[in-house]
């Protein structure tokens, strides 16, 4: 049984204590930290059977019984707590991204250098069923060598134009998501992004000087191609796909929708919308990821996404940035490192 | 917080358990019984956070902390521990079917009678996300008058003869669950039934007396015809679909699968087989009614699916044999109650 | 080149004239017939390089060039008309059905004993590349042995009342195509029919002695169960499915409709309705039905569909009546023949 | 009735041919002519009804009864051709591409400068079912402002390294058409064009100075922005897709195949591969584009591909091959014109 705390009791920080509550058998969630600590997490965090809540995420790297620490904390104390876990020997797994600054991800990657402790970055969406199961295909040699892939993520709704200013603005804090899944479907890192983008969906976006709409092309080191088509806002729902067309074939998702329903009638044949939401979407992902980090502590295994799966994203959110800013190509080497 | 007691501890008490623990908010599952009560299902249960296991199922009822009871145990016992529980005073969700002897059925309606306590019946497809969408559509006037009601219920594998011989035959023990979503998707009752079966996928079914393979037609009250499909071997997985067809249009459902990843190479375009097991396919319906029982008892509503809904689908499986006996349609007021 | 002759220039007519002019290579349509033959209709033959048009039948009878003939003019017509280019050693093409009264079909059969003649009968959707599709699968053992056949088959729109008194009924006049397309995916005859039938699209069509709703299930002689839905009226178009089940797997259709194009909005995601006449559903299966006539006569071939293939389905439709007024399962073997 | 000529009796001269013959109700062929005529093409033509078989198609410019001509002939010709049927006072259909060279589609546009004959480029995709279901839903505001814009095409199998070298590249040959596409489904122009290419398919096609993988991003006058994704070879057929995202949703196609039969088996769920070959895959699109030719003619309207629509992809293709050798984005008006 691997004692787990919890530095983070917002949205995300919930969403693992629930997983961690009801979906994984080997752990047990001991201590939930939150500066803002209210009476109804607090009775929330009692009702799931959480031993002890705290305002200081101090008193988690103190326990001695602690193992592990998931890091749900605000993004800018991500790396922070992320060495200082490290440093006194816990187990972390950290919610995406380490940071937006290079420099900080490195001194995460320097303390891991010392230690054997596990660290896992949260990219829940590889953990899903569909994009599992395009990996699945990729990796067992049933569409070939990939030639194409493609990836199309919308958003439902924009965010505040508040919001975008601190968010990093939208390749570090959306397509990050998208650059990790690259990735993960090609198995192998980008060589160079091109970035066409534009503000479409919302002009306060525009004027918070970020943009809301992208296509974004990279070329893999394997040869393959891939291409990212981003917007902020799909009426429709969350739109989440992925296609890897190959040397043998294609492999390509849907949407997931809340059931199979088909009504038809006079104005056509209906089906329901994809699901709307990233918590109802990628509920299941959640679970997944914690499973696999806490079985990577107790049968001492690599983690499924290192440190470095945290650091590459960042370097092509940068280079993402850069293409757009300098209207060309960009090698990734370009971003210092 | 209601507590709960669980009888009968096998494959479907162990769902139940495992839906109170971590799906059911205002539930406490405080005792577990079964006359066979293993080591490893003791630890499963203490893992859980049950306080108490036992061989005797008469240690729930007398518990007078606990309030509700879930029967779980052999079909033989379930309407005899049905009036045991009832007449304590307990709540009472009872796995389907209650009995296959309209007589016990009654008897447990005579006990319900002299009681205020809730009583639910498991016909859990109800609870399902695609049934329920069928069902929400045809409720909301979608499809306007329903005219064809069609279910399609295929098993991934045909039981073994043994349990055959004890099942009460297909009508009793799979087709049940069909009966029951015909009512729910009707909003009424069969008056009348006809049955063309057949023995095709194991010869031993037939020695056994009973046909895995049938085609059901229903004459419903509201003036609708419905039909079901059976067979106990689709060797694709669990094919569980239906569709409603009315004056202003139809709705239909499709198989869930594992995922929405298709394959497209020369062998043609391949999507993944519908989940193979009732388990699988259906787990979130079991939470579901879970949450529903207790929020019955909670707030004091009737239950979604009381001992009349328990009893009707027996009628018309004892209608369905009667009419491959006779070879002719009958009416289900020819069943003697 | 076989020189061809329609007689009956209605609606079908002129679809298997501009079949034989546009689609079939080795045919030549010479003289089209038609008692009420319009100058419009004249001026339309001439613009397809027919030779000649004219108001009696008797002078493509009497054509020594004439080859073929295909027989378009009223149903009470067929078998008068079949006999006689039979006796005038005409191949002849006849549009279903050939009679609703056996006595005048045997007396076509009888006709034909004593010729060479081809005799093909206008099931056209035996031709369409769905239910082929289905039918190869099935001939070609890709589902095992069949155990279960549906059939889905619903009209747009309602006759009239007027057209329903002397259309036989809805088993003679619409469900005859299903009849035959169970024969034609079954591979074998029925024994037995039972029929759950109701008047729910339009009252009139009751005053009218007949039915608008039914579902159908046949007892086939290789053990599989069909089983046909029917409605007079959908209101998203015509509703053209079947679906074989079988020991090794299923093979199932969707509807036709006009583009593969998808809406994904606020109100879900909609795709176009199926085709809505009959005529553009299955144009290219009347233009395929053609084909092999003809290339049957210039290569001295069983046609695809014979006089028994005519024979068989009004059969069956009658059987069906007679289950609905006596309300039981009437083995086909009852009609007498 | 337009008296037509075709010039080029090869494989698109052919199928031009049968549908003015079988499709067009207002137009007569009367003389085909081909350089290369052979009996087998004479017979094929005398069979369909065509007057006058030539080897010099000059003879079709001096027919004063021809109205209209189609130009069919090689590629290298269209432009000399299209010049001296406009000076005849001949109107012109002439196939897709009315040349690679810019100075050439030049001369053709100045010569219709001085005449009122109808001019038509044969980008046969905008009269395809899908494409123009795609193209409604946009133009009728179904989605909303356009977004995002893409289009997938792959060909089912990659061009001889010969047929490379004289095919002016694979931008100019193949992405042609979806550059026409790009334009149709925007219904406005491309400003900017980036494109990411490779030489995945075959070593030949690279050796032979072309690529065969490509990702073409295009930024659109509207602020959409357009991707099309390449290859030469897809194993499971002719992939034709096309998606438009705009502010009030999306629009999406799949591809369209032999049937819509689907069999569920042990290995999955599996239907029929997109159709295979551009010929059966866009037939009915070939008559339809040489109906509204017609129809443009009769009634003195517009043709809907005019000589710019023509131009247009030409510039496209040669700003694609430009992204290509100096691998940054290029602004269509760099392209001299």
């Amino acid at each position: 049984m691997v004692k787990v705390g919890i530095i983070g009791a917002g949205r995300i920080g919930k969403v693992h204590a629930e997983s961690i509550c009801t979906r994984v058998k080997n752990a047990k969630l001991k201590i939930i930290a939150d500066p803002f600590m209210s009476d109804e997490t607090e009775a929330w965090a009692k009702g799931m059977g959480v031993e002890q809540v705290t305002k200081d995420y101090k008193e988690i790297l103190q326990d001695e019984e602690i193992e592990a620490v998931i890091i749900c904390s605000s993004t800018d104390t991500h790396s922070a707590i992320s060495v200082e876990a490290i440093e006194t020997g816990k187990h972390v797994f950290c919610e995406k991204p380490i940071d937006h600054d290079i420099e900080k991800i490195k001194q995460v990657m320097e303390a891991l250098k010392k230690t054997e402790v596990k660290y896992q970055v949260g990219f829940n969406r590889r953990f899903d069923h569909n994009f599992k199961a395009v990996k699945d295909a990729v990796a067992n040699g049933k569409i070939g060598d990939p030639h194409i892939i493609k990836v199309t993520s919308r958003d439902p709704e924009p965010p505040s134009a508040e919001y975008v200013k601190v968010s990093g603005g939208m390749f570090l804090d959306m397509t990050i998501h998208d650059f990790d899944m690259v990735r993960f479907l090609a198995g192998c890192d980008a060589t160079e992004i091109y970035v066409q983008s534009a503000v479409l969906v919302d002009d306060a976006i525009g004027e918070a000087g970020d943009v809301d709409t992208a296509v974004i092309t990279l070329q893999m080191e394997n040869g393959a191609i891939a291409v990212i088509d981003n917007s902020r806002k799909a009426v429709y729902g969350y739109d989440q796909r992925a296609e890897v067309f190959g040397s043998r074939g294609m492999v390509a998702t849907a949407n997931d929708s809340l059931s199979t329903a088909v009504i038809s009638n006079e104005q056509g044949v209906t089906g329901e919308k994809p699901l709307y939401f990233f918590l109802e979407r990628y509920m299941d992902s959640f679970g997944e990821e914690m499973k696999q980090f806490i079985e990577a502590i107790e049968n001492n295994l690599d983690t499924p996404l290192g440190v470095i799966d945290g650091l590459k994203p960042v370097l092509m959110g940068l280079a993402a940035k850069k293409s757009v800013e300098e209207h060309r190509p960009v090698n990734i080497s370009e971003i210092s490192f």
